[in-house]
């Protein structure tokens, strides 16, 4: 549940980072590392590979995100306050947006789209993405008297859909028959692959529950599809700066939800109680994650994001299959091959439009 | 599993009958005279209105016949022998042919396309699809050591892809891609539909259930794929003959099958022995729905009978929750919306070729 509760913030998209280059001396952990290097030669590539390279980084990411949950999971219950992991994430995701920037002031100097000052005009959206985020989690405290967790599991897929309309109606752009048609499926696929025998139950949540999942689902496709349409207003704006901006309001929301969730905890147990390696790594990962949902926001967009991290949950299954020993279900393998045939009517959609 | 097995061999298309004209002082009940007035005009009207009315046709029949199999299955079980069922719903089906071409050769006198006579060149073809049903449903007899029921209802949905390729392979008509995608979801959706908590069983099953399934699925896909081959051979050719023709062979088969499975029965108990007002409507309904299959194969193709018959499991289900207040599942809910995309693609898929 609680490492569930990261998860689902970062992978809803308000994480940004990206063009991560190991400044000063000591350079950082090994994942970050290449990713760095991936990073600084992503400017030189043309805009498919780019893009590639981006959705493929974001799917190792968000799959291996779900192994290290199901680790978690196994290796026991960890009672560390949720708050503080996210306010962490964040940090570091800020952090290393800021060390990227003072390597490229280094290289490049300072101009127009790589200064850190802004404008009050192009910071006051900033913070709507964290504040839709926050009250999103809030509300998934009160979603839990309607539903149980499995249950909430496959109402979650209610994101693909409102993320799908709203980036038609916000960001305007359209999607074709066959994308469309691919996207009923994507969401029908990645439901059908996590029916289990408890899953009929969903079918009896009150309405109050549905409306909160709409509600909820709502909020996190307008929440990405905002982080999109902020990322592409301007083009040539360094990146580094538009995450540096939406993760400054990330660690003020998160930092509030400290206070006001987990104060006394911090308090009695201090900030870091309960903290272990699976932790870390998933702090690490978590905030990885984000440097590359920013990295497709910026340079695919929210669709591909979704169909990603859609993939991603395959991914994670199969993978557990060898590490864990997991089964999987005919309902799985239906749902994977719904979701591929999704992904690839989703590109010939595109071709024909 | 009495019923479900003469539902097996209609729905996978020996059946053959239509332009029914009801000849004659004494008109036949309600349906089949309803079917009649439907058949006399069918002549007169463009392909593509033709198409869809015996597609529809077909689509309500077999619903009603899904229906009926609940509704027997509430009555209780009835004890009659399949075979001599079958062998009814054959000689039904050749009576209703012979009497529609009495009807045409009155009105129009006996032609080359219409003479009920034939070279042994054109009918010897004609057992061929009827031979083709009772080796599989002697398989049938034997799968059963290796799945359960609601197993072999699972790995039944395999012919929805062996005639999906044998069509590409046999009559050589081209499926765009797709279409081809649209057939994958078709499968993944009827077997979604059908999952429950039992499903997985399923994937235990052993090597020998496999390969006897996918031989099943051959043969079935084959006898449908050939019967249209047969029937669209000669297109000026009436179809009533080339009906009377199959069911004559049909019947034959089905006597066969009496002798040498159920023989001691109807001579202990009588021919039929078990016999009810439902087995007598599913007699007629199994008729019905054999001209429907006929009138499919001659204007429309097995592609289209197998998009019917899977929109017809659908409709059972959803009148079903009506007449006997059954709960629809979300497995069941998600594999009609991948049923519904896939028909819908299949349409758009044929538009583009």
């Amino acid at each position: 549940m609680e490492y569930r509760k990261i998860k689902d913030q970062d992978k809803d998209g308000d994480a940004v980072e990206d063009d991560i280059e190991s400044s000063h001396g000591k350079p950082p952990s090994g994942p970050i590392n290449s990713v760095a290097t991936l990073g600084a030669s992503l400017s030189n590539r043309p805009k498919w590979k780019l893009k590639s390279i981006v959705t493929i980084t974001l799917t190792v990411l968000t799959s291996s995100q779900g192994i290290l949950i199901v680790w978690s999971k196994r290796a026991g219950k960890y009672e560390y306050s949720v708050t503080t992991a996210n306010f962490l994430v964040e940090t570091l995701k800020c952090a290393l947006s800021l060390a990227a920037l003072v390597r490229i002031w280094r290289r490049e100097g300072v101009t127009e789209d790589n200064k850190l000052s802004t404008s009050f005009n192009e910071v006051s959206v900033y913070p709507i993405p964290a504040a839709l985020y926050l009250i999103k989690n809030l509300l998934q405290y009160y979603i839990f008297a309607y539903v149980d967790a499995p249950g909430y599991q496959i109402l979650k897929n209610l994101n693909l859909i409102s993320t799908g309309v709203l980036y038609r109606i916000i960001l305007k752009k359209k999607l074709s028959e066959i994308q469309w048609a691919a996207f009923i499926l994507l969401w029908a696929g990645c439901t059908t692959a996590q029916l289990d025998s408890s899953s009929d139950r969903v079918l009896q949540t009150p309405f109050q529950g549905w409306i909160m999942a709409i509600v909820m689902a709502l909020l996190s496709g307008f929440a990405g599809v905002y982080t999109e349409a902020i990322i592409k207003k301007r083009p040539s704006r360094n990146i580094n700066v538009q995450n540096f901006w939406l993760y400054i309001f990330g660690m003020i929301f998160n930092a509030i939800a400290i206070f006001t969730q987990d104060f006394d905890a911090v308090i009695n147990k201090g900030f870091f109680h309960g903290y272990s390696l699976i932790t870390t790594f998933m702090i690490l990962n978590h905030a990885l994650s984000g440097i590359a949902v920013s990295m497709v926001m910026k340079y695919a967009d929210n669709i591909v994001k979704v169909y990603s991290t859609s993939v991603a949950m395959l991914l994670t299954a199969f993978v557990s299959v060898f590490l864990f020993g997991f089964h999987l279900s005919l309902a799985f393998f239906l749902g994977s091959m719904v979701i591929s045939v999704s992904v690839y009517l989703h590109s010939i959609g595109k071709l024909q439009r």
